[in-house]
């Protein structure tokens, strides 16, 4: 039974995890076998937003507490995990993503990235252990490997904007429908445009479970 | 496509709706071909939790707006939907249905319900439409339709007590796999234990799913 991390970034998707997203990569794990273990950043939010009016709120939240209502309390600060304790890594969409696990909805191609992401991810792929990038996610991602020289085939969907900023970051953006997941079998790494594209849940899904599947097949060998 | 509201009761498993049982209600609606109307009542909740360490916090926080992270932005307050715009009402649990849309948490048998709630599931019942209630949602329905004087058979599970808190309530607990549902055709409600006693999400979307088909049938005539 693989066992694969889920890095949250907060519970909403204004100003955290994607909640659909997250939970139906966990619905998608579980159907497909895995063991899972959540787990977030203990940092402060950059941002509370009211995703009733779409506007910031005069709040304080902390990512890895918020993150916990996805995880069902189960969830684990991202800096005790590390590459030898877990089979592959996904990192579901939702603005946390640019704006808590990274700078990248405010500093585009140039973005920082939180030191523990960027030393998660590194390890991974020292260890040619899996990668999963879900929706903005993608983003991210192309900044981390980028700085170590390294052209992946990434996809956001079909926004020329935030896929001319993956390729600025040294990535190579690859169209994708919702429906569907792209693969680099090179670097183990697979990324499917989820709510960059999807009217609802249902196709939305779709996506997903191929990218967990894709996950599921580089873990068996 | 008829149209199925879900009345949420926050964001969470301990302060407001389940995550995992809202959002694969949502995912089993739009693969059914449902049209989606999400709502919730615009209160204050009863409390709010820290997920991470399971005790409270002090904040104050607001059932529509929490629950809005789950409808991405997408919702109504539920003060504005009423049995003629809909054909079905689905609650997911978490504990904001014992907490939020009544007070079973606190009072068990004698609690008080939500009065948009309470309005609501008596003119579903009055137009012959079809309501589901998820995990602990049950009880509270148990509630309004007992105060009707209606005996309906309802599931959350297996728990002696809260099944004994149902029947106390005037409904009839029947014992329910999570994997499963229970109809009762008569008053067109249906139930399911979901993590009540699942132990993840594919198996708790089992039941959730049979639920949602059911709803989708009855709606069909």
């Amino acid at each position: 039974m693989p066992r694969v991390a889920v890095c949250l970034s907060g519970c909403g998707m204004l100003d955290g995890s994607e909640v659909h997203e997250a939970v139906l990569t966990l619905l998608a794990l579980d159907q497909a076998g895995a063991e899972i273990l959540c787990c977030a950043p203990d940092i402060s939010q950059t941002s509370v937003m009211n995703h009733l009016t779409a506007k910031p709120a005069d709040e304080k939240r902390d990512v890895l507490v918020e993150s916990a209502r996805i995880a069902r309390g189960r969830i684990k600060n991202l800096a005790e995990v590390h590459a030898n304790n877990i089979d592959a890594l996904i990192f579901p969409g939702g603005q946390g993503s640019a704006k808590n696990l990274s700078s990248f909805a405010i500093q585009g191609p140039d973005c920082r990235v939180n030191a523990d992401v960027e030393r998660l991810i590194g390890e991974m792929l020292a260890a040619g252990k899996p990668i999963g990038a879900i929706c903005i996610a993608p983003a991210m991602l192309a900044r981390v490997l980028g700085k170590q020289g390294i052209r992946a085939r990434l996809t956001i969907g079909s926004s020329a904007q935030t896929a001319a900023a993956i390729n600025a970051m040294g990535g190579e953006h690859i169209e994708c429908a919702c429906t569907d997941a792209v693969a680099d079998e090179t670097h183990r790494i697979v990324s499917t445009p989820a709510y960059m594209l999807a009217k609802g849940p249902a196709e939305m899904y779709e996506g997903v479970r191929k990218l967990v599947d894709q996950i599921m097949k580089w873990t068996q060998g």
